[in-house]
C-alpha cells in the first residue's frame, strides 16, 4: 500500500482523492488546504485524516507519498520540500511559469535523485497511451508529421488569464508534452496567435487562439492548433503520420448513438466536455502508474524533466510570437 | 461496337439511352415507344433513329441488342420476340408479375440459348460487388448471417401500387435478388409485413414496411427489412457476416462533409436519394457488362433465371404473409 | 444506506459486488455462496461478512436487499424466500427457465406486492438508454422498425449448453427483452435457427445461430440476429427506424485509435470482447436505479414482469422454430 | 454551345478533352501539340479537328475558348496572346514559376478585361465547394482556424522536381489557393520544411514535407500540412472551425465497404489514389463553370488573380524557409 498526503483539496485536488482511495494499492492517508475547511470535507467524504500543516505530512514516516494539487506558486517549494523529506512526488503541471525557478528547484533536488512524477495526464490516456505504443512499436515506420488539435470549450475569466502565464504556459503547455511523447526532443519552434474569441483576453496581452509549428531532433515536424473556445465540446485529438501510414486519436462521446433525419445523418453526441470526464481514465492510469513507480523505483512517465521541457517550448512560442521568427532551442 | 435499340424511352428508357450513348463500345442505335413523341425526344437529343414498331428493329441486322424499358406488361413478349430474332436482350426487372408466365417463356426461348440479362443493377453496384467478390474469395471464411436493408424515400401513388404486384414483387425483388446474388439459392422463407405509412396501401391489400427471413441452400440465413419510406433518403445497405469477420455497405452521399456543432458532431448529409444517383456507377457499369457478354458470348451476371428465382421467392413470401407459416422452395 | 447481502458469489456476484461497495448510497452487508470458499474470498476482498445460510440473510433485518446471483434453477425458491420475508430483490435473469414455475412464483408473491427487479443490464446501458428515451420523446414519430443485433465472443462449452434452456432462454432473452423495451408488448413471433458453428451445440437440439422477427402490439417490426461466435468482439448494436428517422447505437472500443496504411484506412479496434466490459457502466447504472427504487418505493425499469414476457417470447420463438408457423401471443 | 480549342495533349489535356467532349453545352472543336502524334490521337479518339499551329486557332473566328494544358514555361505566352486574340481563356496552374513574368502578363492583357480562369480544380470539388459555401452562408459564425491536409501518393521523380519551382510552388500552391478560397486574402506566412523522403529532393534544395501557417487579413489562421508521400493514397482533407462548430471535408474512396475483423474492425478502402480520380466531379465542375462564364460573362470562381496571389504567397513561404522569419504580404 502506498500511502498519500494531498495538498490542495480544490476539484482537482478531490478527484485525485477519490482515484487514489479506489486504487487497490494506494490509501489515501491524509489531506491538506490552506483552507481547512476544504480538507475537513474532503476527509469526512473519504474518510482521510486532515493535517494541520504541510510539515506534518512530510514528517510523518507513515506518508510514502505526496500529492501537490495546490496552485501553481506553491509547486517548487513544496517539490523541494518533500524531496527532501524523501517523499515520493505527484505534482500537477506546470511545475511553475517562470523556468528559471525550475532550473533552481532541480539543481536542489536533482543530486537527491528523487521520484518526481508531473501530471501530465494525457501521456495516460488509453488511446493517446496506444497510439505513442504502436508509434514507438514502428507501425508507420519513421515519424514524420504530427497534428495536435486541443480546443477548450469555454475561455476562463479574464481574472484566471491574467495569473495563467498565458496560453503556452497554461493551456498549450499539454500539448507540447504531447508532441514530445510522440516525437522525442523540440528544436525548433514556431507560433502565431490571434484574439478572436474574448477581448479582455487580448487586453491583458494574452492571445486565445494559436497555431504553432514545432521541429523535433528527430526530423519530424509537428503542427498545433488551440483555441479557448469550441462549441461543440472539449475537443482533443492526435494525428500521427508517417513513412507507412497514419495513425488518428479521435473525441470521445458519452454514447455511441448516431442520428439519421431529414437534415442530417450520422449525427453524433456532441464531445464530452469537461476535461475531468474526458479523461477519466487516464487520471486514473497516472496514478496506477505513480504506485508501479514508487513500489519499483521505476522512473516515470512523465518527469521533472519532462516538465522543464515543456515549459523551455512555451518560452520559445512566446518569443516567436513577439518576434515573428523561428526560436531554436540548445540541446 | 454493339448496337442497341432502346424499346420504352420513359424515364429509366432515357437514363440507359444516355448511358449507352457514352460506352466507347456501344452505341445507340434507334429508339421506340409506344407514344411517338417520347421517342423523337430521346432521338434528337442523343442522335438516334426513331423506329415506326418493334418489328423493325427486330426485323434490322444492324441491330445487335435490343434494351427492354418499356412497361412490365410487354417485358414477356418483347423477350420472346427478340430471342426469336437472335437479338441479344437486356431487359429491366422484373421479367413479369406472374410466375406462370415467365415460365412459358423460358420454355419458348430456353432452347435457342438466347443472351438474356436481366437488369439487376445492384449486382452491379462497385461496393456490393466488392463485397460480393470478398465474400467468395473467403475472406469471412464460412457464410452464416446477411442483414439486407432497403428502404425508399418515399411512398409511390396509390396508382402505382395497384399495378405494382405488391411489395414483394415489385421493390423486395431487388432484395430478393441481392440475397441470392450473395448467399446463393434460397429454400425457406417467413415474412411479416405492415401498413403503418399509408393507409391507402393497405386498403389496396398491399404493405408498407416487412421483415423477411430466408434461408440459403447453404445454411446461411438472410434477413430483409423494407420501408416504402425513409426521411434521411435511399437507404441501401448490406452486411455479410461469417465465420472469420463482418463486410457492410454502408450507404453513399453527394459531399463527404461533417458538421461539429453546439447540438450535434459528425453531422453528415442525407443519403443520395434518387435511385438513379444512388446506381449510376451500377448502371454504367451494367452496360459494360452486358457489352462484354454480347462481345464475348459469355453468361450474364444476372440472367433470366435470375429473375425468375427472384420472382419465385417474392411469391414464397406473399404466401408465407398470408399463411403465416415458412415456405419451402422446391429446388 | 442500502444494505445488500449478495447470493452466489460466483464470476457475476463477485462484479456486483464491487460495484455495491463502491456506490456512495449503498452497502455489502454479507455474502453467502454454497461454496463457502467463493464467499470466504469475496468477504476477505471487499470487507463484508459471511453468511453461512440464506435464511441468515433473511432473518437479518440489518439487511435491505437481496441480490440473488445464484445458478438459474435456485431463483424462483429464493426471489419467492426473499419476498416473503420483506427484503427487496434484485434478481439475475432468467426468472426460470420453466414458464409456469415463473407463473407460480408470481402467483405467490404478487399479492404482496413486493421490490423485485431483473437483471436485464442492458436496459442501464447508456447508449441503449438514450436511444430508448429519445423514441419514448418521439424524434422519430411512430416507431416501424428495430433491428436488434446481438453476438456472442464465443459459442460456451457443451457443458453449459445443456443447462442452458437453449439459445432463446439463456441468449436472446436479453434481446426480447430489448425489443419489448423499444417497441412495448409482442404479439407475433417468427424465428429460424441455425447450427452452423459447433455441431455438438446440434447434437444437444440446440441452434448457434438465429434470425427472429417479432411483431409488437404498437405494429411495429423488429428483426434479432444471433451468433455464438463473432470474430471481432461481443456486437451489440440496435436500430430503431420510424416516421421521422433512424436512431441506432453502435460497439463500443477500448480506445479511439484509427490506422490508416497501404492496404486499410480507418481501421479501429476490435469490439470490447468481455460482457463485463462492454456493459461496465449498465452494471453500475442498474444497481443505482435499484437503490433508488428500494428508498424510494419506485417501480424498477426492469420488472418480474418484464423477466416473464421475455421468457413467454422466448418460448413461443421455440415453438416456431419447431413448427414453422407464426406463434402468437395472447394479451 | 462554346467551342474549344485544346492546346497540349498530354495526360491532363486528355482528361479536359473528353470532359469538353461530353459537355451539353460545350463542344471539342480543335486540338494541338508540339508533337503532333499525340494531338493526332485524340483528334482521333473523339473526333476533332487538328491544328498545325497556336495561331490557327487563334485567328480562327469558330473557336469561342483556349484550354491551356500545356507545360508551364509556355503558359503566360499562351495567354497573353489567346487574350489578345479575343477569346476566353481556361489555364491550368500554376500560370508561372516567376512572379515578375506573371505581373508583366497581366500588366499587357489586363485593360483588355479578358476572360482568364486558372485551373484550380479543387474549389470546384462537391466537397470542398459544399464546405464553402456552408461557411460563407454563415454556418461557423466568424471562420476562425483552417487546417489543411494535403499528401500525394508518391514522390515524383528528381527530373520532375528540377523544374517544379519547388515544392510550395508546384504543390503547396492549390493549399495556398484553398486557403484563400476558405479564409480569403492572406496577410503573414510561416513555413516550415523538411526533406525525409527522398534524399535527391533534398539535393536538388528542395523539400517533401512541410508545414504552413498563414493568417487571413480576417483574422484567421491557416495550417497547411504537406507530404510528397502518403502510403494510404492521395490524401486531401480540409477543416474549418470557428465561433460555433467545425466543418471538415473526409478523404473519398472507391467503396463504402466496411471490413470487421479479428485485428480491426470498420476498416475502410484506402483513399482513392490519383488526382483524375479524386477530382472527377471537380474537374467537370470546372469546365461547367467556365462555359457558364463564357455564356454570360460571370467572372470566373478561379482568377488571373487568384492564381498571381497563389504564387505570391509560395514564393512568401520560401522566403519564410529561408530566413525563418514571419513574411508580410503587402496589400
Amino acid at each position: 500500500m502506498v500511502k498519500f498526503a494531498i495538498l490542495g483539496c480544490g476539484r482537482i485536488g478531490r478527484m485525485h482523492a477519490r482515484n487514489i482511495q479506489t486504487h487497490p494499492r494506494a490509501e489515501l492517508a491524509a489531506v491538506y488546504d490552506v483552507a481547512p475547511q476544504a480538507a475537513d470535507e474532503v476527509a469526512a467524504q473519504l474518510g482521510a485524516r486532515v493535517l494541520s500543516s504541510v510539515d506534518e505530512a512530510l514528517g510523518d514516516p507513515g506518508i510514502d507519498a505526496i500529492f501537490i494539487a495546490s496552485s501553481t506558486d506553491t509547486h517548487v517549494d513544496l517539490i523541494t520540500r518533500s524531496a527532501k523529506a524523501g517523499k515520493a512526488v505527484l505534482c500537477e503541471k506546470p511545475i511553475d511559469l517562470d523556468i528559471g525557478r525550475v532550473e533552481t528547484c532541480w539543481r536542489e533536488i536533482g543530486p537527491l535523485d528523487p521520484l518526481v512524477m508531473i501530471g501530465f495526464n494525457r501521456r495516460f490516456d488509453p488511446s493517446f497511451k496506444a497510439l505513442r505504443d504502436r508509434v514507438q512499436a514502428g507501425e508507420l515506420g519513421r515519424l514524420e508529421q504530427v497534428v495536435i488539435t486541443s480546443r477548450d470549450p469555454a475561455p476562463p475569466p479574464p481574472a484566471y488569464v491574467r495569473g495563467s502565464g498565458g496560453l503556452f504556459r497554461d493551456m498549450t503547455i499539454h500539448d507540447f508534452d504531447m508532441a514530445r511523447y510522440l516525437a522525442g526532443d523540440i528544436v525548433e519552434v514556431q507560433a502565431m496567435g490571434s484574439n478572436l474569441i474574448d477581448p479582455r483576453i487580448g487586453e491583458q496581452g494574452d492571445i486565445d487562439g494559436a497555431m504553432v509549428t514545432l521541429r523535433a531532433a528527430s526530423g519530424a515536424l509537428v503542427h498545433i492548433n488551440n483555441s479557448r473556445r469550441c462549441a461543440y465540446g472539449y475537443d482533443q485529438r492526435v494525428e500521427a503520420f508517417g513513412e507507412t501510414g497514419m495513425l488518428q486519436v479521435h473525441n470521445r462521446r458519452p454514447t455511441t448513438v448516431e442520428a439519421w433525419g431529414a437534415t442530417a445523418t450520422q449525427a453524433r453526441d456532441t464531445v464530452l466536455n469537461f476535461f475531468i470526464e474526458r479523461y477519466t481514465e487516464a487520471y486514473m492510469a497516472e496514478i496506477d502508474h505513480f504506485v508501479d513507480c514508487v513500489e519499483t523505483g521505476a522512473k516515470p512517465l512523465a518527469s521533472f524533466q519532462d516538465g522543464h521541457e515543456a515549459l523551455r517550448i512555451a518560452d520559445a512560442a512566446l518569443e516567436s510570437l513577439r518576434t515573428g521568427a523561428t526560436v531554436r532551442l540548445d540541446r
